[in-house]
């Protein structure tokens, strides 16, 4: 499809971000050419937006940059099977290369060949995006664009919640930005037992609550880890998901773990974590897990079981729609924090 | 204590039972005794009432029948650790040697050396009885007694749930009896995919449709595994719970089965079945798993975690509530099939 | 690369094949082009040359057929990556579509839409193959020729031997024809406690012993479920891998496996096979297996990890070398089933 | 059996020990009592020799010290099913309470309640030891006494290789004391791929070279990280083994793993580790294991069938055998850490 189409594209290596016309990207024979309807920001959109550390080094530019999206198929490469034109369809960010041992033994999501979406190659952030065939994943058509874009965080909370055990143990979700509001979810749709949400921001908190967490615990006000021991007579939370990033958190997840327990850990700390190897990891026995991405493609299959079937609501993360137009407003308002998922609906 | 109670005995080794005073059993150092607040009858139940084959050749007599119960502990033996007067407990049926090979490697559901609480040992329906200290399970003092009861074919309905991944697939459940209609409320409860109930009896699958199957399927209208083929793309489904015993339901629910999938065998059936092992389990690389009993004792501590947070609400599955004094009028309707759960409150 | 070779040939859709000259395959830009340099007779390659029921179902014609091969890349399709001219190789005779929910959720081994190198597509019993490039694998150059065209079986042995836990545990391998003596050197080389080699040929159990089984038992001397259980103190082998594809054998392995143990059913029985599915699955709470072909790609790596470090030494299986000429002896041997693996030198 | 016989006992809260007579310990109606035929020297043995800031805070006095050994049932309590006397023996001394979640739960590795055997309770440097009836494993008499004592460390190299996937891949040993010595000859025994070993003790690397480690890597010379990173094609280490318990060498080892690879924790560090989560742990999709003691039981029936069928040979293991009365040269020894196992034959 030749022309031109209006997209916000991250034009110099600083703050912000326009929103101009480009031309409609081509679309080779193993691509599909998607027209977008929804879209929502992540918090790497954010890095991006406000240009720190991590997306000097990462992210290309000019580029439309952008990466969860719900759209419908406008165009087929001619070796692409198993899609037709007017498919409701949404894409895993990380094109993988294929070829390597991650990639042939089930874990392409840490494929050290990755390209990203709308971070190291074009997104979706625009009227058009071209997506790899490999890549794109078929919706119901019954589902809501402005909930299947958020299947590329959703995906990380199924990640997270389902990298061990989760039926009927107590659960932490430490840090309950919009990822961990999808998490409680995630953890009440799976049979989770006891849910305690952990954050420093009351609103959140309160969120939370109306997610589906059992208890919500505010970090600024009591020892995390001394609390959850507390609310487990002792024994600590059988399942911890660390998605703050917070060192200080991190350190603290693994105080908060029960013996035999698993922490899976989501959120990025940008400095090292001290840890009491010793008395945390080892003589508790824990399991750890490293969680980032999507398993590719069980956590869609996983999320598609879960979404048509309504066994998650996701309707109510999203607390805020706007346009394209609106992308000034929408991430001042992400900056604040004070939101669950924001949507774009193109 | 000493002294006599009313419990239902299974006095002739012949159809039917008889409500008689017996002394009340006493509670040596590793036991404890417990005052029986609420049982329900099981499938055994019923075989031992009627007196069929199995139980001519397996159970004791004369012998207070019964296995599944909530009550209060009474007396507590010398030895044992854990429990105190009061506590709201049930127990675990199957009595394992606790030395064996298999005991000793987290399989004691299938310790050779079992003895059977109720069945090969004095049981629950009466006013007291004594409990191996190993089998108890303390209950959280709000749970109802007459839900407490019900842990027994609800591990069942767990175990078999949980014995393969759940989350996002699809699920048949085949023979929605007591059990089966407990494994939907499971597969929700735990995040399965849709959901399908098959049986031969109108009147359970309506059961089944409240309980939360999304589709149901009358084996006698239609052959169960080609219509589990449409409603899934003709892919089959992904998880077979075979709850039936039928061989040929049971053959035909290795047809259902899709690729890679799984079949877990819960229902018993009495005669050999007749398996196309090359192109229903071999080629496609299936999963078949035996189920018997609950996990000692982690299918308990599932349960705990789905029940103190409500995950799971078993009243409905409840259809009856007798005093042992109508036992006659419960065993009728238990024979008839017409029911869910049938409790004695004592 | 244009010209003719030599290949052998199915020519025609009854018994026996032909050598003669075809044209060179032609590579696309999404395969490569092998010249082979030795070559393995499965037991597939007998049911096509002897043409039986399954070969007329299955097999296409006029093809040149064989699958099990290793060679050196000498021309590469413009679209391959990660593989360049001269590379041993090996590859995966399954090619699956890559398309399915099977292929994207690490189940390629299962895909319903695979195509057969060297059954439903051409194969490598020539000079020369076309191999698609996602199912190449790249061989250490160390790794002798001969040793290399044995991968597709050793992966056989390997998805059968590791479908399970194996360390320290009692296996039993019934039917120990190629295959089958893979699986004792697999499993002598992942840690098995006792091995016990079943047949009912006394050549083939000679073999066995040599390769490392710990104790031979002859089929038709004995009744296998009781020998087992009198070699294992009654209480059954707790791995049971049934590769003979004999319905009383199958029926037998349930019967000689432990409470809690593992069937892992890899031999295709041509009738139905009737199973006590009460009392040797359900109330052993067995797990059973199907396994068919490899893991896509695991399996090939756990052999390169082997193989590279030689914890398999695999000479010893090869009993016959012929060269390409020789077919017509070579099938004749595999006929009479006095042989190990069947080696043709290219 | 009443009297008096000689034993090693760790006297006063401080260095040193002293042999001497104390009584014959009594057997309650729970335990047995094992004539002790051969011990060995842990590394927690000299810590209490040595009396360092864990052994002041840990270890009761007077008390025998010593839990690692074999020997003969001479006296049973009457509760005790399953042994009898003349049973070769060894046991797990780990004493957990068996009452707990982790206990009913597969984790009595970690139950928070434990007592140790000749920690926290009397062991076995002595002629006699009384041994908890739950705890006793029951050898083959064939094994001899001086390999059935290593049970107790070489649990822990098993419980540390097998606490995921080995066969095939690539694995880093690090820190090669004994017990690491008796993971080279796990990994081995199991399948692993390339073992590298890495130690800063020449010495200790000539004897893992002996053991079947494929390369060492001394850990003073280069960067361990790098060097595997380069061994591995740039890949990183599949599996890592972390039993040297240095923080540097921890920080290290995540830094070899692999893209999702695995890290088994033994090594117990005495200061805090930090690490960079983040690309380490995170973006790399890790697992990690905190590995201490043996499961309970299922890494002693591991060890049996890998003793029983000689798939491990860990007599090379044994640098040094003395009787008790040399006590203080063997404690010298292991000072000195030149050595492989010390052994005292009673």
């Amino acid at each position: 499809m030749a022309g031109s189409m209006i997209g916000l594209v991250k034009e110099h290596r600083g703050p912000g971000a326009v929103l101009k016309e480009v031309p409609i990207p081509t679309c080779s024979d193993d691509e599909v050419l998607v027209q977008i309807k929804a879209t929502s920001i992540c918090g790497t959109d954010l890095h991006i937006y406000n240009w720190d550390a991590w997306a000097e080094k990462t992210v290309i530019t000019p580029n439309v940059f952008g990466h969860e999206f719900a759209g419908v198929v406008v165009e087929i490469g001619d070796r692409v099977r198993g899609v037709k034109l007017g498919d409701h369809v949404s894409a895993e960010g990380h094109m993988s290369c294929g070829n390597c041992k991650a990639c042939r033994t089930g874990n392409g999501h840490v494929c050290p060949h990755t390209k990203s979406f709308g971070i190291t190659a074009p997104g979706c952030f625009a009227e058009f995006a071209v997506v790899k065939a490999s890549n794109l994943i078929c919706n119901a058509p019954e589902l809501p664009f402005e909930i299947a874009c958020l299947q590329d965080p959703l995906g990380n909370a199924v990640q997270t919640v389902l990298s061990g055990d989760i039926v009927g143990k107590s659960v932490a979700i430490i840090g309950v930005g919009p990822i961990g509001l999808l998490a409680i979810k995630v953890a009440r749709a799976c049979g989770a037992g006891a849910i305690y949400a952990v954050d420093i921001n009351p609103n959140r908190l309160g969120i939370a609550l109306q997610m589906g967490a059992d208890v919500t615990i505010n970090a600024l006000q009591t020892r995390t880890s001394e609390e959850l021991r507390k609310l487990t007579d002792g024994e600590g939370v059988e399942v911890v998901l660390e998605m703050s990033g917070s060192p200080l958190a991190i350190a603290d997840a693994f105080e908060a773990a029960a013996n035999a327990g698993r922490v899976s850990l989501l959120g990025l700390p940008t400095k090292e974590v001290s840890l009491d190897v010793t008395n945390q990891i080892i003589f508790k026995g824990l399991k750890v897990e490293g969680i980032t991405g999507r398993k590719m493609y069980q956590t869609w299959y996983q999320m598609k079981g879960l979404l048509n079937q309504k066994r998650v609501d996701l309707a109510s993360v999203i607390t805020h729609k706007f346009t394209l137009e609106q992308y000034e407003e929408a991430f001042r308002l992400m900056q604040e924090g004070q939101c669950g998922k924001i949507v774009f609906m193109h």
